[in-house]
């Protein structure tokens, strides 16, 4: 297909340079910034634009990867012609598109994305989205030519999903920076837990995780937890969520039938 | 080494396996459960014994992996004559095996283990502590020999690395199973997730946690996130954790330095 991106950010980048070596063309690359515009052009062979005026109608797909926020008022300076208009947000429903373009979809590939991290679309789950059956034909083959399994859901299906993605990812990496934080205290290198990250994550892959739940909190395990929560005297808020996970597992793990 | 095993759990047994394969002797393992004692005895090459008492004390080093609060009831039943006596707990002090033994240590794998679970020692980093030179240099040797790159460091510090465990496994395992809790109610399978948590792990292996952190806590799209909220209206105790979680998220990387 004929493809412009409206928008260069992390996700726009990646799944740019994994249509372009799945055979696409790319047209032009829009960006109010326009280093990161042209980065993205230039590694797709397109057109870099800052006005989102500037972007031609002759596309075949546009595909729209901004802000939440910032997409109405860009996609209002945008004619698409005949083209399809997709967004690829969690968040946002089929129907924000509505006033932009006929032909609209939504293109979800659930991942974390890094505009300098290499990700590989074939482990990646795509959410797809159209009122119109031959664009939901068309972002099926565009993930099937990712290599990537694609799933067909609603928007409201697509909202949980993204908020069960903040748990999972966002929230996970908080997580992370809080052990990161507690380490540096001691002097300890964040370097001794990435072992345990990994495994932790691992161990999901083939468990149900609350099957493979373990720690204090368990068998809510007072006097081991009354020394964390000591240590963190100093960290009121760190110390409110200790108390809360460690509720939460307790409960969750004794309703769980093993 | 001559080795006696005070435990049959998860721990016991992935280290058990690993020392013997590395060419350490065992001699006797302990579990008041029957078929546990039997099951890693015979795995061992050892004798299964159900009571404490039934220790020879003949062994050169005795491994005490005891949930903290079993250890002191156990251990004053177990005579380890010259032997060396450590325990592997995160959370307990170098000093609670003083009463029992004159040779005492610490050994303690910092990684999340399962009984049926292989794990590769040459990635897990083992933190040791005793008051005895020779003790500590057994100790090291010990790691060394299973591969683990080993840290000396005091009781202190080893229970703030436990503290700082807990947040990047135990709760982020929780974090993982209220995501898949949330897919199910949507009839979403768990496996969507699984790209996202691997690559979440895999991000902080070369990056620290907190320079990677996305999602809309960080900039505290509040569209986004009231809509996530409201799709917590029957989860209060997640609700809650959303938005402690968010607004940590915001305040923490407000103060990165990018």
């Amino acid at each position: 297909m004929r493809i412009s991106l409206i928008g260069a950010g992390n996700l726009a980048t990646r799944l740019g340079i994994a249509l372009k070596k799945a055979g696409h063309e790319f047209v032009q690359v829009y960006s109010r910034t326009e280093a990161s515009a042209q980065v993205l052009a230039d590694l797709l062979g397109a057109e870099a634009v800052v006005q989102p005026n500037f972007l031609h109608k002759d596309a075949s797909l546009y595909i729209c990867a901004l802000k939440d926020d910032a997409l109405p008022e860009i996609l209002k300076k945008v004619e698409v012609g005949n083209g399809i208009l997709v967004h690829t947000a969690g968040s946002l429903p089929l129907e924000v598109l509505k006033p932009f373009a006929a032909k609209t979809g939504v293109f979800y590939p659930l991942q974390t994305f890094s505009k300098e991290r290499e990700v590989d679309f074939n482990t990646i789950p795509v959410f797809v989205e159209s009122s119109d059956k031959v664009v939901l034909y068309i972002l099926k083959q565009l993930a099937a030519d990712l290599g990537s399994e694609v799933y067909e859901i609603n928007s409201e299906q697509r909202l949980k999903l993204h908020l069960s993605a903040v748990f999972a990812c966002n929230f996970t990496n908080y997580l992370y920076t809080i052990s990161s934080d507690l380490l540096a205290e001691q002097n300890l290198p964040f370097e001794v837990l990435k072992p345990l990250i990994l495994e932790t994550a691992a161990k999901v892959q083939s468990n149900v995780p609350v099957s493979v739940q373990t720690g204090p909190a368990v068998r809510f395990d007072k006097a081991v937890m009354d020394k964390h929560l000591a240590l963190l005297e100093k960290h009121p808020a760190w110390k409110a969520l200790y108390k809360e996970l460690s509720l939460g597992i307790h409960q969750r793990t004794k309703t769980h039938q093993k």
